[in-house]
């Protein structure tokens, strides 16, 4: 059955790599009709879901996630008609040189091919990875939760239905479901039909696919993100940026989850952010320095410097130089998001240079960590890995290339 | 025991990340001029593992791949000096960009950080990886084959020894003692110490990192390599062509190993080529249109399509339409190099964009897949994947990105 599945998304593949932009613009246009034209139906389905999250006592935070409405369809039809407004990245040749032999060699940008997406209970994902993958020409297999497993297939259903009319192969997009475990660990290792594998969710996910997998994958990451503030930090810009990478929004992977302050500005800094964060019920758990300082901060462990909290906590630890911070942050951070406050030129430069991370800020809120914010339109997800892409990935992230070299008859000596 | 060699080589990595271009240039000349001058000392090694080689009835062919001697030793340090004449790739800012919030958004090139390279007995492989990671600002864990591991050793330590005379980390470069199949197995899944591994060697070799890794790998790979002979094809460039990728090197990944024929120029093409084959001593392998055109043919089986001889055979299929062909060839192709011959404008730009391959060719020899040959000044092998590198790797693919984004104070409303 899975085999069917990756050979029809490799066949489709091949048509879409072939396919022009007008005609992918053209279908994403109707799919995004098509998505407001079929709400009713698309409720319904979710009502399903909905039904067995209550019926599982689901938490009410994921219920709501689960959750669609008509504004939401109207929202993710919105999206996929956003991306059809995109510059599509396929076909560009970058860097065509002329060899001393007469070759010319250059990069042709390609589609990925097929790609594979693992993800939890979100059902706007469905319809926003297909409409970038679409886009740049691959085809897509998804596999989402069990938890929105009716409502992941009404999307598919849609698309695949004004894909079928537009004379496109259905096949561009197929929702797995079966959502079983065992079906999820075979898809991570169909090599011969699956180029990449991006799974989107939590820690646990991730951490699962990463293991399991051998078609390669393109990890999307955890966020233990810090705020540096340097000795010769603008005490205000330190406060408003640490508020907001902290408070602006919880429980989202480019928040801010630790500070890290030089002891020579602590005092004076730590008692203006604390009476910030004390008044918006943020828990401070903080080193001895940390809390000699002020008071309602709760003794840190070893284990918060490592955590990611998605929630009201903030840790806070005292350096005495910019190594100890550099260091500090390299050992406890999952290489995301990470900022400096400071209004010093060397030490900018240097925790640009030597921080280990996919986002490295001066004087800015790691909250911009996000492919929009970065003016990519769009984002597939944020990768925290090294290989092919690193930091918030649009349409390009979703092409390789392959070199094409025009001859006349060159053979090697 | 491999716990202690990651965290050095981290520890090293972060250190080279920082070290000056001049600074590694003058490392790179020093370790080249302490590889001749320790001459005498590898040759005393090397003639270990040749002796168990001989002891253990090694093939003759593969003794001959062990083997050092004065001038292979010159060139293996000449290779060291001349990566450092390359351009340091570390540094670079690509593309900054200005936001309308006024933050600057730009991609800093950065070393990976730990490269893993798993290989089998050439020792040459030991100080080009070496010093083409060292370039590129990497530390490397080296896992040769046991066959080797005394000249593995032995190279190891004159590099080692160069580097801590210069100041420079020793665990810039590992070579693992060790050459057991299960330290190998947890090699491949020490994320938290190793980025990326490149393993350099046959199909078996290559097969086995990417089923048992758990940290990205970089498929560097086997060549089932064609060339099409289009119904318009210049009969004279044909053959040269095919002649040339063909026997100009028998063992090689870039080699051709199946040419695939348009019916309508094949009487005339196969039986010009068949006669340059034949004298050379080539063995062909055909379909039935193939074998009715010209003598000395046997009979092709399905195996033969997908089969890389690395040896003197060649398998020939005819087709009816373009079309047919880039269908073959995409089937039984193993995404390194393809070449069209042609005359025709159309059917040249289709085979370019339609077949799925790392370096796609129109009137050339694949014969020139291969980082020098492709300008980059030396290779570490050449991708067969599509994520991140694909194709002949230079330094560049030994290097990734990251955001790095100047701000004056933003914040995320």
């Amino acid at each position: 059955m899975l085999d069917i599945i990756g050979k029809n998304a490799r066949e489709a593949a091949f048509v879409l790599g072939k396919t022009s932009t007008i005609k992918k613009n053209e279908a994403l246009v109707k799919i995004s009709e098509a998505l407001n034209d079929n709400v009713d139906e698309i409720l319904k389905e979710n009502e399903k879901d909905i039904a067995a999250a209550l019926e599982n006592k689901m938490k009410a935070s994921l219920v709501d996630r689960l959750r669609l409405t008509k504004e939401r369809i109207e929202g993710i039809a919105l999206g996929v008609k956003q991306v059809s407004e995109l510059e599509d990245p396929v076909g560009e040749i970058l860097g065509m040189k002329l060899r001393p032999n007469g070759l010319k060699i250059g990069q042709m940008r390609v589609p990925l091919g097929v790609i594979g997406i693992i993800y939890e209970s979100r059902p706007n994902v469905t319809a926003d990875a297909f409409s970038l993958c679409f886009k740049a020409g691959n085809a897509v297999i998804l596999r989402g939760g069990s938890d929105a497993i009716n409502s992941n297939l009404a999307i598919g259903n849609v698309i695949s239905n004004v894909l079928k009319q537009e004379g496109l192969p259905e096949a561009a997009i197929q929702v797995l479901s079966d959502t079983s475990r065992e079906t999820a660990t075979k898809l991570m290792k169909m090599n011969q039909y699956i180029d990449v594998l991006i799974p989107r969710g939590g820690a646990g996910l991730i951490n699962s696919v990463v293991k399991n997998a051998t078609v390669p994958v393109i990890e999307t990451g955890t966020g233990n993100c810090h705020v540096y503030v340097d000795e010769s930090a603008d005490i205000d810009m330190a406060c408003n940026i640490v508020f907001n990478a902290k408070t602006q929004r919880l429980g989202v992977c480019n928040a801010c989850e630790s500070l890290v302050v030089h002891s020579a500005i602590a005092k004076q800094f730590i008692r203006a952010i604390a009476a910030r964060l004390n008044e918006k019920g943020v828990e401070i758990r903080g080193d001895e320095v940390c809390r000699s300082i002020a008071d309602n901060i709760i003794p840190a462990t070893e284990e918060d410097w490592g955590t990611e909290y998605l929630d009201s906590i903030i840790s806070v630890k005292t350096v005495d130089s910019l190594d100890e911070a550099i260091t500090h942050i390299n050992k406890y951070n999952t290489k995301h998001s990470e900022t400096i406050v400071t209004k010093d030129y060397a030490n900018a430069e240097r925790f640009l240079k030597e921080i280990d991370a996919a986002c490295v800020y001066v004087n800015a809120s790691t909250r911009f960590t996000d492919g929009f914010e970065f003016g990519f339109g769009a984002e597939i997800g944020i990768s925290t890995q090294k290989l092919h892409a690193r930091g918030p990935m649009g349409l390009l992230a979703l092409t390789t290339t392959k070199y094409i070299i025009y001859g006349d008859g060159q053979i090697r000596e």
